[in-house]
């Protein structure tokens, strides 16, 4: 098709496309609902009473606009994480915030390094730039570090992107692992750590937050363990000199005002986040069981959500398929070698039976 | 100072800068609360009662991420505007589009043109590109259509920029002389027609929404008559290949979910949006009268707010100080000629009351 407007030579070719396809475009599509909505990594233990009280209260002041300075919200999170509210810069979520270091750090011709099948949305803004990563594949699972490495040293790469927990396979590494990855990576390599999920992780997953570790922005949100991932906002950990990088280009009124407020509140409620995790570590032990039951192994998981190994990719397709059928809403990661494994939120203890019958139906067929 | 990390050659220079600075942020600046917050235009009629239900009811749902196709709203606005969803787009705001429109449509050395003194978060994305506009100067506190068009022409301008009602001028043209501007363009020329204002504007403001203008992409909000300010939406209106160009480079989960839910509910209120009409030109009104009995004229508003002229730029920015000093948020336009302006938002009947009071005070004295 001719295009009939002045589009730029870089946006021209872009498909128009979403990352992910939404639960609700799937529904329309099959004109019904799902009864379990286990696909997205969306929290099922929903959000902090005091969240919910703080962001009712303050949807009559909607009519504001939020405080570009992120005051409050900056300033709990950095008494939250004990750092000075100067390394933490506030996003409308992590996609937001990947979206701004792929504008703020990388030219033209740059290497871009991470593992293949990894968080699609970077790659969506990659490609939104001009770009396109350089990738090793997963190995056992895991995100192969060395490999990694090896790769961002070789290609002189500007930007290293790495989750960890990782998502879609849910394993992790080590804080000192970690560590010395960051340490081996090129000095003017940035690297991109996404802990999106980090709240469930065990303790030794994670980097101290202080010394904040160099040249490295890491990146959370309020999406996952604090249940509001329909809210958007996220934020950074870094240097204050990349922090302020963010004030260049970024959305300074992007953030919602009840967003804000609601997080600053989820942050006050530890007993809700302990809750939740206690709740997702249960789901979790139940699926690893379910998986040993009907012969999937599942991969270990430091996440909200358990990695299912359907020995090969058309077979998980099948599955993934079949449970759709079912009502039940689950997605696949779609290159090899994770492309063999279906990937299942942790639900409710209602959604998380309605799954497990579905399944065992599902693989007395398959 | 050196910089200790790989900006990009784009990005280095810019200032790390706010398009506006917010009034919590004058607020910390002073250690006092503003008594009368009506200087960013912010709607003083709060939200719709069923945008409010809405909203409220959503919040136990926030652990869901949004439906990235947007179909509710985006359907919602279709019909409220009598036209299909694929010449609707929805995003965070208008700011958020604007950003989008730059980087979809200009290429480095190509020519920008809008009023010397508009919108600054257009700039700012026009910055954050790599790009500057060319300018001309209001004309007795309107925009100069003729010499837009001129200069558009003089330099085959890629993109033109123009709101209408304007900000902040408050002043408007008619339908007939926008769509007679809009012809006038060269062909391949992006026109943005930022309409946040229109629902204040005299009916014959507003071209027809069908036929779609050519190359034209309308923006319009909920942050100004449906008092959502702080939520984050808003749309554009244009040819569906122009809407569908967003898909390629747009948050598709960018836009809150509360905010999609609040906006479909505030549509279907418009005894609501007549009440906040009603409310605003009565405010309008008095600070007409205001200005006749102060000496200070007021240029004609089609907005919900009144830009009073002070005579010189000194003497603006002497009583926008005095005006913070005793508790009232305005601010004032920053450049020639209208920066002998200082622009007021209608706010509530106290806050009005708490102003003219401030007023009278302060030009007793200047």
């Amino acid at each position: 098709m001719p295009d009939n407007y002045p589009f730029t030579k870089l946006v021209r070719p872009l498909p128009s496309t979403v990352p992910f396809v939404g639960p609700e475009t799937l529904e329309r599509r099959r004109g019904r609902t799902f009864r379990a909505r286990i696909g997205a990594n969306e929290s099922a233990f929903g959000i902090s009473l005091l969240a919910q009280k703080a962001m009712s209260e303050a949807i009559s002041r909607i009519s504001w606009y939020n405080d570009p300075d992120n005051f409050d919200i900056r300033n709990g999170i950095a008494d939250h994480l004990g750092i000075p509210p100067e390394n933490v810069g506030i996003g409308a979520g992590i996609d937001d915030l990947l979206g701004l270091v792929v504008r703020i750090f990388i030219e033209q011709g740059e290497y871009i390094v991470t593992t293949l099948g990894a968080y699609p949305t970077f790659h969506y803004h990659l490609a939104g730039f001009g770009h396109q990563a350089q990738t090793v594949p997963y190995r056992d699972g895991r995100n192969d570090l060395q490999a990694l490495s090896d790769l961002a040293n070789r290609t002189s790469a500007r930007m290293v992107y790495l989750s960890n927990p990782d998502n879609p396979a849910g394993t992790w590494h080590t804080a000192t692992e970690i560590e010395a990855f960051a340490s081996s990576l090129p000095s003017d390599c940035i690297f991109i750590l996404d802990e999106a999920y980090i709240e469930f992780a065990p303790e030794d997953a994670a980097p101290l937050i202080l010394p904040i570790l160099p040249c490295t922005i890491r990146m959370r949100t309020f999406s996952k363990v604090y249940g509001m991932a329909g809210a958007r906002i996220g934020y950074t950990i870094a240097d204050s000199e990349i922090i302020s990088s963010f004030e260049k280009v970024r959305h300074h009124f992007g953030v919602n005002r009840l967003a804000q407020i609601g997080a600053l509140a989820a942050l006050g409620d530890r007993a809700f986040v302990n809750r939740v995790i206690a709740s997702v570590e249960e789901g979790r032990a139940e699926y690893t069981a379910l998986g040993e039951e009907l012969g999937l192994p599942t991969l270990p998981s430091a996440t909200n959500f358990v990695t299912f190994d359907a020995g090969d990719a058309q077979r998980a397709a099948g599955i993934l398929g079949a449970l759709q059928d079912l009502d039940v809403f689950v997605r696949k990661p779609g290159v090899p070698p994770l492309d063999r494994c279906f990937r299942v939120t942790v639900g409710t203890e209602e959604e998380r039976a309605f799954f497990s019958e579905a399944l065992r139906q599902i693989v007395r067929l398959h």
